[in-house]
């Protein structure tokens, strides 16, 4: 426990949300269910747009701005898209404020828009839209496109990252000419994801698609990526959706083929969130606060001198400036934490509280005997090594450390993904070893529901490595050919 | 003209506007005032923010994000920020929609806010508020922080890129202990501003301070750069404002000095936005498209293949490839379009219209006599070059036309800067050869205004390096202690 914040076996939710506040990722704004991102959390959330911006480039995607907000009128031309977003809008009706004469700010009446505009909760409908215009041919195909963006829902219970009125993310659209490719593209994004979730975050997760339940408002397939939290609760961190041809018939998007016969245009929608913020602490860290994988860590290796005297101070600095040189051209980002106004059990709880991978003490004693003390943040393991060669040790140490959280994380998963084959079992399961639980279930939406109901479980995904196995529904015994994937969710 | 692109010379304003659409810039989008910007011009914009970002955090600023949305209440508490904003704002007034029963989709009047909010147009007010939470003593000073993003001003007659109702920004925002900290923060940034415009989008701007009338709302004092258009208009490029206690006393933030004494906090915010998309396009660009400083182009250098035969292509591609890796070894942005389907004058244009700096063509007779034709974007010239060496030649030369551009703008800027010694001259001078006018003013709002209705100009600003000149002013023939610059902007 540190600084105040409750141990998450106590209670993980008050933990998650101490730490999120106290490491000075994010806090509540003055807005209902909006969260102001710290300067420290936003360079994490910065470390995730890069790595995430080149594997998109890298795919063939580019960037481009679309509008805030979205007629009401286009919302509406996908039935089951609004269906899945009215209800949470927030609606802008009015374009002027004005004095009432006493002194009061009130808004203009007269200033009523025509038509109300919605902002964004995303942004299908005036991409569609707009994409009529920009595509006549097959020569136009693919048309492959992201948007960086913040969109808002409205949502009635908020959480910090897991559940904003308005977030950050990003969303690709694209536009191709047959389902095949559409359907390939939709599947590549996810593997990116996957890749993503896996290598930067250190975050294993199961790769998916959603019951018709469970699906993106306007989409024939949701396909999602499925991780595990320390608490045994599910997080969908990332989905991409194959929506066919609904939004190019609700907006007119036509192309004429090589033979020059025209038809619908074939889409794609895939986003991932400032959620994965959310995901990552929830995955990897402790009481002492933040464990953060090496690859996003905005410092990675912390540097505290530990000194009686200002001369000892200047002996260890001079060290220090030569050891950091050579960290810098190896690309590790480093910091020296030369503070006189701090003690060094201060910095290293606050270290410890940011997550930074690696922590390098050096005192006067190291300096007679040339070697400096090394901690460890994901193991909290600390031992004593030569200041020669200490470069390449500390090179090497990250890249186990990254591959340690991971591993450990893999770990966790494993251990809590249990198969039940009765209801009895499945709802003991839930109370007493929360996880991912494989189960057989009959197919139905109704079941579905149901077992929602019920139990607050719901199904995460069909993993698309999954084995076919004849077997019975855990609900209504009925056949079933395969288990799937249950678990409560964030 | 190309592509459909009306003269400079005969529509200064269309031009502009056919180039911003048809180089594939930005578009306008089906929401009023708000565009969409392509992925062309969104790849130019993401050049603009990395090298910007790298200098705000190269003078020690962090991003964070903050809300979107601003409650009523928080604007009307600084008064004359109210009063510059009220006029121009989105109302969020609703956050849910619904059904109306006949299949029409409505505003559900049971969702209506107990207190309406602003989509921002500026974030002072939500930022200060969250401040006061961040702020206790002198030890959180100064707090120096930046934020990318999305801003709404309800304007009537919008522009592509120059004013448009949603533009995307960057906000500073930074809380100092003095006055003196917070001023010289307010000239640090200006400067980071005209280097950048300098140095990057190849524009020169005169430095200099706004009068009373045209100060951002809520500043004790504005500082601008002002950059000249070919069409002899002036356009304000970024703003930095040194804003005093103004929002600490609006939002109570104040802070302990060493001495334990509480006092608030003084203020700076400074900005830069999508408008330096027109900026670019209009200081540099001919009625062949766009000219793009090479610092700023998504591609730098384009190479295009002159070909009989496939055989022939082979030869040349084989080439190619190795001047390719040559060039990106020197981190240059280069492009190889061997497309069969188009023919090189096409390409050829193509190119011209998007403003790459240099186009490499290639054909048989070059092969065989180890040559290549270069042509320059920026004046139009071309060159048959050896081969060998040809990467260095590149190299220098992209720095030339870099400079080049710059130098051609301040050439233009210096022919067309003159001083008016007689309100008769200054009118005379704004419609035969409009410009920069240096003239003597009084230094009253009033003479400001009336010179404003009666002839368009306005005071774009009092130059930092003004010298004091005894002088009567060109309206009132009061007396005068400088000259100031004035124009008409856009």
């Amino acid at each position: 426990m540190s600084k105040g914040i409750i141990s998450k076996d106590e209670d993980y939710s008050q933990w998650f949300n101490d730490l999120v506040i106290k490491a000075d990722l994010a806090e509540h704004s003055a807005v209902r269910g909006c969260m102001v991102i710290k300067p420290y959390g936003y360079s994490i959330w910065e470390k995730m747009q890069a790595a995430l911006d080149q594997m998109f480039k890298d795919t063939g995607h580019s960037n481009a701005y679309f509008p805030l907000f979205i007629p009401k009128s286009f919302f509406s031309k996908e039935a089951s898209h609004v269906d899945g977003f009215a209800k949470e809008c927030a609606v802008v009706t009015h374009y002027r404020l004005k004095n009432d004469g006493n002194g009061n700010i009130i808004v203009d009446e007269d200033a009523k828009l025509e038509e109300e505009l919605i902002v964004r909760p995303t942004s299908e409908t005036i991409i569609w839209n707009t994409y009529r215009g920009w595509i006549q041919s097959y020569r136009d195909l693919p048309l492959l496109i992201n948007q960086w963006a913040n969109v808002v829902r409205w949502e009635m219970r908020t959480r910090l990252f897991l559940r904003t009125t308005e977030f950050l993310w990003q969303e690709g659209h694209t536009a191709h000419a047959t389902a095949e490719e559409a359907i390939a593209e939709t599947e590549q994004m996810l593997n990116v994801y996957a890749d993503f979730a896996e290598n930067w975050l250190a975050l294993p997760v199961i790769k998916g698609r959603k019951t018709a339940n469970e699906r993106f408002a306007g989409a024939l397939d949701t396909y999602c990526i499925e991780a595990l939290m320390q608490d045994g609760k599910a997080l969908q961190a990332g989905t991409s959706h194959f929506l066919g041809q609904n939004f190019a018939k609700a907006f007119d998007v036509k192309f004429a083929n090589k033979e020059g016969k025209l038809d619908f245009v074939w889409a794609t929608s895939w986003g991932v969130s400032t959620r994965l913020m959310g995901a990552l602490v929830m995955a990897h860290s402790d009481d002492a606060g933040l464990v953060l994988p090496p690859k996003l860590a905005p410092t990675q290796v912390v540097i505290v001198p530990i000194f009686r005297s200002d001369e000892e101070l200047a002996q260890i600095s001079e060290y220090v400036t030569a050891l950091t040189k050579e960290l810098k051209a190896k690309n590790i980002r480093v910091k020296y934490d030369n503070r006189d106004t701090q003690r060094p059990g201060f910095k290293f709880a606050e270290y410890e509280l940011k997550g930074i991978p690696l922590r390098v003490a050096i005192g006067g004693r190291d300096l007679a005997n040339g070697t400096v003390e090394l901690a460890r943040r994901d193991t909290k393991t600390k031992e004593t090594v030569q200041q020669a060669g200490l470069a390449d040790v500390i090179d090497n140490l990250l890249v186990e450390i990254q591959a340690n959280i991971y591993q450990k994380a893999l770990n966790f998963r494993n251990e809590n993904t249990r198969e039940a084959n009765s209801y009895e079992e499945f709802k003991k399961m839930l109370d007493d070893t929360p996880g991912f639980i494989s189960a057989h279930w009959d197919g139905t939406p109704e079941t579905e529901e149901r077992i929602k109901q019920e139990t607050k479980a719901t199904i995460r995904c069909i993993p698309l490595d999954n084995k076919l196995e004849a077997g019975t529904c855990i609900l209504s015994g009925k056949p079933s050919i395969q288990r799937v994937l249950f678990a409560r969710a964030y």
